[in-house]
């Protein structure tokens, strides 16, 4: 019995991560990995299909209503990298909306595959327009997909995908999001937002541990992609017809991974759903930005295009304050931070989303203000 | 204590794989996945390290003789695609070795990446033999790099990789090895058998949890794949560089399946090292042989080319044998077989690795006899 008093010891030692994920989990979704699990086995094929049809239920759509849901193996950007390797054809030709690392790492995925692209770029700290987008599709008509982020993970930051998915579609263009970190946390609506492809991983806002991500697809573009891709692991319709043909994966798929995404959709519907969960992350960023802001950090974006995810603090302008050593402090704490990514400013980061509840943020805001009063570091 | 309770239920409900991965692995194991883990913890960092540090120890090598490690998210497959599509440069040559399943899967990364390349195919229930390599070789100069399995685990026979690799160094051809089902689960010194890259992946005689796999590569060739690589994902010397520069991941690793990996490594030494575990798949191979055979079943290869990972059993004569209800029956005890890949008869076949022991063996053994006799299928 020395392994269950493990168990026990364990939970008490969890960390509590604020960061873009992977996240906090609950114990009990961990605990889904407990059990061995063959790739062919009935119980695995069943939870596969579960999640397939229950991420489309999560974006309000249906395979009835021709959307289809693609799990790919590895990272989020694995996915990211399937959609766009897979989906723009020879004489197509995409537009990378840019105002981050992860729009920037979608435009260096064009590159390497040689696509025909255009990257239209943004200032890190502001939102892409829809009126900027429409102008370069005037201007542009060859352009066939448009790629943008949803919540730019850079900053934290929220671009308007309904209202540029209004100005795409306008203009009749293939429309693919990437909804990393705020799908799940996000309530959205793929028809409405007139979205293509959405893209996201396990172990974001659904809660579930890292291991695979997945596509959400109109089906009638999914098809186009046949006999597209530009490699065998990430070409996204073999692994779609693959997973249509007999519910398998074409190649072994992380089992207990996938087992423990099962149980976070079904902890995700007991909390209430999206909404729910909105509501959470909603909270613990309210009592996060009042707690920072009453210690006098200031936030990098301005509250209007600030998502409710993770939010970037400058550094304090106090020259004893050491990010390394702040960082290493919180973590002793079992309070994990996350280090900024900007370009133009020093800055780090705080996420709201995982397993992490209003008490959370207090216990991290107190942590963080004993520290600084500890160190005499004046914010 | 519901959680607590609920995993010592888990404990006896675990079925047996008795397939060629995902494994039946232990409970410690996947103990090991239940702590929420940052990507950027030290504790990761650390084991990423160590993991990466022990790999290139069981395969008899180290940094300081000039071997990585580079881990790669997904399955087996994506670890060989970032090999095959990374080192292969514009100029240079692919032979292909194939007499199975795995071996075809090269060939049709090759052709996807448009790669410079051959295929030399042998028959499914043959080696890849050393004198047929070299009559290639001779005849066909412009080859630079020779790709081939070790265990096909199409069939379960063991190319003869060490003097394969003979003939492959003495034509000065860069030697590619996939060693995914036998790494582990048999003693391999990769400096002796003159490989430059060997790939594997964290579910098979390592007895982890699926979610990653691995390259071990020749530094001075892994060093001229820089800039070469056909995608972002599966970009191995950026994946290495990555890891080199800071213990991180580019992108998300899969956290808990690196965890639990570390655990399993610690088990394969505490078992004594790949030498014991070895002949633990060999002791179990030879009851499984015996209790076959002793049940009229043929094995499909002829035994001295026959590995002792897996085995491809002759679906018996008799019209009443129906694979998909055997599979079924057998499943229902908790005991989970595999289903035959050939090409050219019905087979069915049995894994011997994992955390499967020579009793479990016998209760298959018994369960199969139970199963035939009361559908009184002879053999």
């Amino acid at each position: 019995m020395h392994s269950i008093n493990h168990n026990i010891l364990n939970m008490s030692q969890q960390p509590l991560l604020f960061t873009p994920g992977p996240l906090s989990t609950s114990l009990s979704v961990k605990q889904a990995m407990l059990k061995d699990m063959g790739s062919r086995d009935y119980e695995f094929i069943r939870a596969v299909k579960d999640i397939r049809n229950g991420l489309l239920r999560l974006a309000h759509v249906s395979k009835e209503e021709g959307y289809e849901c693609v799990i790919m193996q590895g990272s989020g950007t694995f996915a990211v990298e399937s959609v766009i390797s897979s989906v723009i054809g020879e004489n197509d030709k995409l537009l990378v909306l840019a105002n981050g690392a992860y729009g920037e790492r979608i435009a260096k995925m064009a590159r390497i595959h040689k696509l025909n692209h255009e990257v239209l770029r943004f200032d890190e700290d502001c939102i892409v327009t829809p009126e900027a987008v429409e102008n370069f599709l005037k201007e542009h008509t060859d352009i066939t997909h448009v790629a943008c982020i949803h919540s730019e993970t850079t900053t934290g930051l929220f671009n308007p995908i309904a209202a540029i998915g209004d100005v795409v579609k306008k203009y009749s263009k293939v429309f693919i999001v990437d909804a990393m970190s705020s799908f799940g946390g996000v309530v959205m609506d793929m028809k409405a937002m007139q979205v293509d492809f959405l893209v996201s991983s396990s172990n974001k806002c659904i809660e579930g541990v890292p291991g695979f991500a997945f596509a959400l697809c109109k089906k009638t573009e999914l098809e186009k992609a046949k006999g597209r891709a530009r490699s065998l692991s990430l070409d996204l319709y073999d692994q779609w017809a693959g997973l249509e043909s007999n519910g398998q994966f074409r190649f072994t798929p992380p089992t207990l991974s996938i087992m423990a995404f099962r149980k976070a959709m079904q902890e995700l519907e007991e909390e209430g759903g999206i909404e729910a969960r909105e509501h959470r992350y909603k909270t613990n960023k309210q009592i996060l930005d009042e707690g920072m802001h009453a210690m006098g950090f200031k936030q990098y974006l301005k509250p209007e295009i600030q998502g409710h995810i993770i939010s970037s603090f400058l550094y304090p302008e106090d020259p004893r304050f050491d990010f390394a050593d702040f960082y290493e402090k919180l973590n002793k704490r079992g309070l994990v931070i996350y280090p900024g990514k900007l370009s133009k400013a020093n800055a780090f980061r705080i996420g709201n989303i995982g397993q992490i509840f209003p008490d959370d943020i207090e216990n991290l805001l107190q942590a963080i203000k004993e520290i600084l009063e500890g160190d005499s570091i004046s914010v």
